[in-house]
């Protein structure tokens, strides 16, 4: 079988994740190059059983590397062209290109048409688009969305591993009735939400926010959908929870919506409340799939539905998204 | 100075913080009853420095009885009506009467007018709608709301004492690595989220969802505003947040929202960006202000605004509008 050179680029929680995940899937890798910054190179990390030890990132890093994932961050502004320069197909998980039109953004299930156009980066969504648009897309096929009305509740590890820690060394301190540092977030992240995520921009919107309104428009292809979000951070490790209210101009019934997200793939429906069954951060960390719940029709417009969606921010939110991406361009050839 | 006879009609969070607030506010407190079930019988509580022993509820509780302050559960049902009979002012915190046509559900800065009409009993509405309107009135007066969409991040207190310490207990095992229980919610809540408050109806709805749209209906006196809401339970000990969509028949820009709301009677705007500043609930527990941000313009819609709202669903959103309530049937002599 063929295999092919592989560099992660960043070793923090996503990383990591997408490591795990290359190995889960049992992705054809060949060479692996682990690549980071200056603070973290010289550190071991075992993949498939066998240690690998960190490399800091230079443009001289992408040498032979056929594909190169890029877990997020300031890397990708500064390598990501050099690398596809070098002959690597670039996966990226930073922001820095996903609206750029030159760049496909691809959730497979969802778009894989779009990777045919690539110019050699292929940007990953941001983790709050990619189960939102899971969840939309089969219902947009089937009733047209005409408007998405988001609210979030994102999980800490969407902020790295040292959000978690905070989360964990905040709330152990609140317990014992100590004082108590906040450093990764803005205020307390222990027993509070914040209704803040990435940087405010000018029209009062977080850049989080614009990010879902902007990113869900170009993966579904539909500039005339009105979205609007408000993101939130709450005290919760994994599993970003969204309500999502749409607006269909077709009527589409709850049942109906219920049948058809149960045959979408990477879905899975958890919505039985004579059992109290619907999903929850708990029960979606540590899956691949995004979960869809609450299922009913909103009643104060003719044809609209609520839902809401969790999924693993890590993994179909992040890693197993970007290790989908390079399934998908080995499988279309596309190296 | 007149006083009152008023009788607290449960001892729980609410009940108590009704008698804190009481105090607070220097209402014309005379002869003070405490009733509660046979298991809080017999118990004392300090009111301005003064033991009362908690006695038994039983119909002939109320002789004598000017204003019955129930804080919420069965006892509404039970002896509500017989209290009125003999002759006090009901103030009701349950959900029991709110949606009879005979009984007013007051927010005082909001709909005072409607308590002419009582007969007997006035109900408080539910926490999550309390500070839903008082954000949403002041709005509706100047542009007309035709459609709200609100998603809820509701602090565990609103179950009850025990709830408080059922997150705590569990999130302590949680991080020491130990087994837990889950008593009062029907999943884990720390470090989760839980779509589920209150009993689910038929409808696919949450009861706490439909009171939402309901009250919020009644109390605004509008039955064409389309409502849809939903509701979660996050790991945060006090104050609910919510998200709230609105779509209004007149264009009015966010500056003009933040500057009408601003004048407001019990609200404060915490809406400065660029110094991070927005309501959470570490911030708004322990206020009687209901604290609204994150004021923007929602462009999926030709004429809308986000919202970002949050308070102490134990204060305004339950005791403090109670006494408020109070306050108004003697203000207007009432009795």
């Amino acid at each position: 079988m063929r295999t092919y050179n592989v560099a992660i680029v960043g070793t923090g929680a996503v990383g990591q994740m997408i490591l795990n995940i290359l190995e889960e899937r049992e992705f054809p890798v060949g060479g692996l190059k682990l690549l980071a910054t200056k603070r973290s190179a010289g550190k071991t990390i075992y993949f498939r059983g066998e240690p690998y030890i960190i490399e800091e990132t230079s443009p001289d890093s992408f040498e032979d590397v056929e594909i190169a994932m890029f877990a997020g961050g300031g890397a990708s502004t500064q390598f990501a062209r050099g690398a596809v320069e070098k002959g690597a197909i670039v996966i990226d998980n930073s922001s820095a290109f996903r609206l750029d039109p030159q760049v496909p953004l691809i959730v497979p299930e969802v778009n894989s048409h779009a990777i045919d156009e690539h110019h050699g980066i292929i940007s990953n969504p941001n983790c709050s688009t990619t189960q939102m648009v899971m969840a939309l897309k089969p219902l947009h096929d089937a009733a047209v969305i005409k408007r998405v009305v988001v609210s979030t509740y994102q999980a800490v590890s969407g902020a790295g591993k040292k959000a978690v820690d905070e989360l964990s060394l905040q709330t152990r301190n609140i317990l014992n009735e100590n004082s108590f540092e906040t450093e990764i977030f803005t205020h307390q992240i222990a027993f509070n939400l914040i209704p803040h995520i990435d940087v405010f921009l000018d029209n009062g919107y977080s850049k989080e926010e614009m990010k879902m309104v902007d990113e869900t428009k170009k993966i579904l292809g539909d500039d005339s959908m009105g979205i609007t979000a408000t993101a939130a951070r709450v005290p919760v490790y994994t599993g970003h929870a969204e309500s999502i209210n749409i607006e269909t101009e077709k009527s589409i019934s709850a049942a109906e919506a219920r049948a058809i997200l149960s045959s979408a793939p990477g879905i899975k429906v958890v919505d039985n409340l004579e059992k109290n069954r619907y999903p929850m951060p708990i029960d979606c960390a540590d899956s691949d799939f995004v979960y869809v719940g609450r299922i009913r029709e909103d009643n104060s417009i003719e044809k609209g539905l609520n839902l809401w969606v969790v999924s693993d921010n890590l993994r179909k939110g992040a890693a197993t998204n970007a290790v989908q991406i390079a399934e998908l361009v080995i499988s279309k050839n596309l190296i």
